[in-house]
């Protein structure tokens, strides 16, 4: 999908909804664990529900790799799903970072054997870990730029000697590594001043913002904080949807959160004149 | 496997060997490619010849994932194969790293259900991406310190204002993290006198090498910068010893590179008193 198809969809949905399919088997209604594939039915009764709310999915792999060789079919198989959606981004949340000749065997698993459009990456090897994913059309690489968990501050908010933190520089290097057209950056909701600050430095790029929900991230915070003339991000929501109603409720209640998370992102587009004022319905 | 079991294995196998097995299917020989399952053939073929040598297997998870279900049946047969030799450390080499509920279940995928030794892991994300994996008997994090290639000097070369590098200060971190019982550190052998630096900072504790051979890392130099009275290394090679024949020749040349690897490991540690003098066949 590319940059211009992803801003299509935002302006027709109205939405930077991207929902996270983290789906643990213990965790959804028991209904669908009779299901012969569990997993994979309660990942399309998801979709079915949210496909024209969401402009993403992203599918976290360890919940799916959880589950060996079946977890990666579940994984082919809701991919499979949502593409017959039309116009969503779909991520793999696989956090990947290797040398050359792996990175681009990585590329190969996931752009071309998976088919997701999108795949997030650690910056930590560098240059030649990253550059496999970019120059692709309609794919992309969203290497983690400041992540939402305390432990980002380990490492991430270290300061440096020429000034600023190794998340700062390291995101000055990724943006030289790919264009807005094919990178996008991971930046944690949780923080939302350094959401502000990161837009400073990367101006036109897309952010694929983790952390609002279960997480603590104030949605409100993280859209004045990172919007963009083309809507500029992609706020997941995880657990936050998916586990929003229990038994026979849970697929209702999972629309009901991410109908509540996209009027919000509707008014905030509204606002920012990403949307006109007559295309809000 | 416990520390003290690898460095039974160690000295018993007069070896710091790891064989990595980054196994693609166009590059192992035609009379492997006509089997049902060839990666998983020829991943058999080398363990066959290798296993007294080695003391470690790397599987390399990009290799596998880029032939979908079938590779995670191949990844899993793998390992099995392995482990019914005995006596091997077997690494996931994933460079895994995300919060703190995605990390168990990556630590469930790999510990549980694959029942791998031990995981790669990236510290961008820090201690909550990595405490998932510690404290478990004879499980091991492996977390990236340095790594082999150029990029690594675009984030983990950094010189922070506290003194010292983003990678000194991460490895002095993650050491903190786990106990020279389930903690390894990625090392690269492309800088030797990094691998002396870090030896210096992490005194106790395995470090995995990779970089020997195909990405020119010299094997007396990491030897002589980084071995303790324990060994304290596995020296890992992928290309070197997969690749080092053709046709009917691969199985043969492969126990040959591996064979000269171990020599030289074996007087190293016969010099450096690991092995008794008596002990040295």
């Amino acid at each position: 999908m590319t940059r211009t198809q992803l801003i299509a969809a935002i302006r027709r949905k109205k939405s930077l909804l991207c929902v996270g399919l983290d789906t643990e088997e213990l965790l959804i209604p028991e209904h669908f664990r009779a299901e012969s594939h569990p997993v994979r039915a309660f990942n399309e009764a998801i979709v079915e529900v949210t496909h024209d709310l969401a402009v993403a999915y992203k599918l976290n792999l360890a919940f799916y790799e959880a589950l060996g060789d079946q977890g990666w079919l579940d994984l082919e198989a809701t991919i499979g799903y949502i593409r017959s959606k039309g116009d969503c981004l779909i991520i793999a949340d696989a956090k990947r970072g290797d040398i050359g000749n792996t990175a681009r065997k990585y590329a190969e698993a996931f752009f071309d054997l998976l088919d997701v459009d999108a795949i997030t990456l650690s910056p930590y090897m560098g240059k030649d870990s990253i550059i496999p994913f970019v120059g692709r059309e309609g794919k992309w690489a969203v290497v983690l730029g400041v992540t939402s968990n305390a432990g980002a501050e380990d490492v991430q908010f270290l300061e440096l000697k020429q000034g600023g933190t190794v998340y700062q520089r390291t995101i000055q290097h990724s943006i030289g590594w790919g264009t807005p057209e094919d990178l996008m950056l991971v930046v944690g909701a949780t923080r939302p001043q350094v959401v502000a600050e990161v837009r400073n430095i990367a101006k036109d790029h897309f952010f694929l913002v983790p952390g609002v929900g279960a997480q603590g991230g104030d949605l409100n915070a993280v859209l004045d904080a990172g919007m963009t003339k083309d809507g500029g991000l992609l706020i997941n929501s995880s657990r936050g949807i998916l586990y929003a109603g229990a038994g026979e409720d849970a697929i209702p209640a999972a629309r009901t959160a991410a109908r509540g998370l996209q009027a919000t992102m509707a008014l905030a587009l509204l606002e920012k004149g990403v949307l006109d004022r007559s295309s809000v319905g």
